[in-house]
């Protein structure tokens, strides 16, 4: 197997905290179908969303590491939190490109806008970073950001709750300061919070563009294939591989039902997180 | 310092994947005010509720381990899925006693129930685990035992939601198929959950005995030491130190608002999660 070559059948890939990656994986699937995937979802240390910096540089550093063992030509850090804490340390170490989820989503956001006045919803460590008001503000200085933690909607997510009244309470709740101050745009800033599309739409209304961080990920992970000549030969259909860092049913239950990814054996990878 | 004399001045030693222990040390510290504790909460990981088998028993272990470093004279799990899964392999491992909070919890119940019927509420791994139903009916072989796996219990909980019309809506739902089979008594299996208690008591209605694992095993913890010559000189206060596998902000606000603990510089230490 050829690395680096100017046509690379190696695998992209992708990492998460635990399932919330696999939108990424799935916007993926649909754009660059000759792809091949190397996902690892880390769910012996899920969530990262409240952990500190140090704590997700480390765990992010280790399953880089991984996933380059397993001849990843990019990789595509599928967490918000990660991306927004760890991108900058992973780009110093390792020499395949790293995208995360914070900059295309920021982009996106910047063309959606006609106010200029953009909300963000996030981890408590993504909402903390400032990662999306930093990324915003390079390319529309003038642009208002106005952002809320919403640490209730992974755990309802993980649950299945997409379609629930509880869930539409918990929004209401986290999305209320936000259309106080008249967002016309809504950058969901963590990759499981596609999963709850419909009922983020249903409680921000209609006058407000939602703004999906896994599939502008897709398109940035596209682009930089092209860029960097890495693309696969189109002529396969690429593979779809998973490893876990511990065994949970929940994932590819939701992996199954919410997205429709069809994956083989999945298999589990032992985590060392050293200093 | 002497280690294992007859009147031991050590520390137990106390563990939780994060928060939650904290009410078995408000416990500890109502009965025993002479005892020191170290604290260990392992917040880099937590939570340990979704976890395999395998993996909480390689955390648990290491935690362990970091509490004999600092001279434990016993081991109190104060975390139900630890206790549910870990307890035997730390008993095979260390020497120092390692008391686990279920049996505590299930001597509760038998003792508290008129009926013979049993609730019991947990994450989705103690709840898996069947060690709430193995230890009742241990002791009362024809108790039934009614389960109901909680989820959303701890997110909310270290949200701060206590009171709040989400959470009862929450409990309303996981203690109805309980309540419909009439329980009388209905053990707390998760030690976060005494935070909850006033909710939850409004939840189950005044015909339901609420049994707190927390209180229970500080009680237990009470009688290993008398039997094992391992209480502290009484005319001393104990200090109570707490470390951390992660920086937490909540963690303190929680310990200091809702359990009144005392608690001075928190240590960090770091996890080596090994196979």
């Amino acid at each position: 197997m050829q690395k680096m070559s100017r046509e690379s059948p190696n695998p992209i890939g992708v990492f998460d905290s635990g399932i919330g990656g696999l939108t990424v994986v799935a916007a993926l699937r649909d754009l660059l179908p000759a792809e091949s995937i190397f996902y690892i979802g880390d769910t012996a240390r899920v969530p990262y969303g409240g952990k500190s910096r140090r704590t997700v540089e480390r765990y992010s550093v280790e399953i880089g590491g991984l996933l380059l063992a397993e001849e990843a030509k990019v990789i595509v850090v599928a967490c918000n939190t990660a991306s927004a804490l760890a991108v900058p340390r992973m780009s110093e170490i390792f020499k395949v490109p790293v995208q995360g989820v914070i900059a295309p989503g920021a982009e996106a956001a910047v063309r959606a806008t006609t106010t200029r006045r953009i909300g963000v919803i996030g981890t408590r460590a993504t909402i903390a970073s400032g990662a999306y008001e930093h990324a915003i503000h390079q390319l529309a200085p003038e642009a208002r950001v106005f952002s809320a933690a919403c640490p209730l909607l992974v755990p309802l997510i993980e649950e299945g709750l997409f379609e629930d009244p509880i869930t539409d309470q918990v929004l209401a709740r986290y999305l209320a300061p936000l259309l106080a101050e008249a967002i016309d745009t809504l950058v969901l800033g963590c990759t499981h919070y596609p999963l709850l599309r419909r009922a983020i739409a249903r409680a921000a209304g209609a006058g407000v563009t939602l703004v999906d961080s896994a599939k502008n990920c897709a398109l940035a992970v596209q682009s930089l294939l092209a860029t960097e000549d890495l693309t696969a030969p189109p002529s396969r259909l690429g593979r779809l591989d998973v490893a876990l860092t511990d065994s949970t049913e929940g994932f590819l239950r939701v992996a199954q039902d919410a997205l429709d990814l069809e994956i083989g054996d999945v298999q589990l990878r032992a985590v060392q997180a050293r200093e």
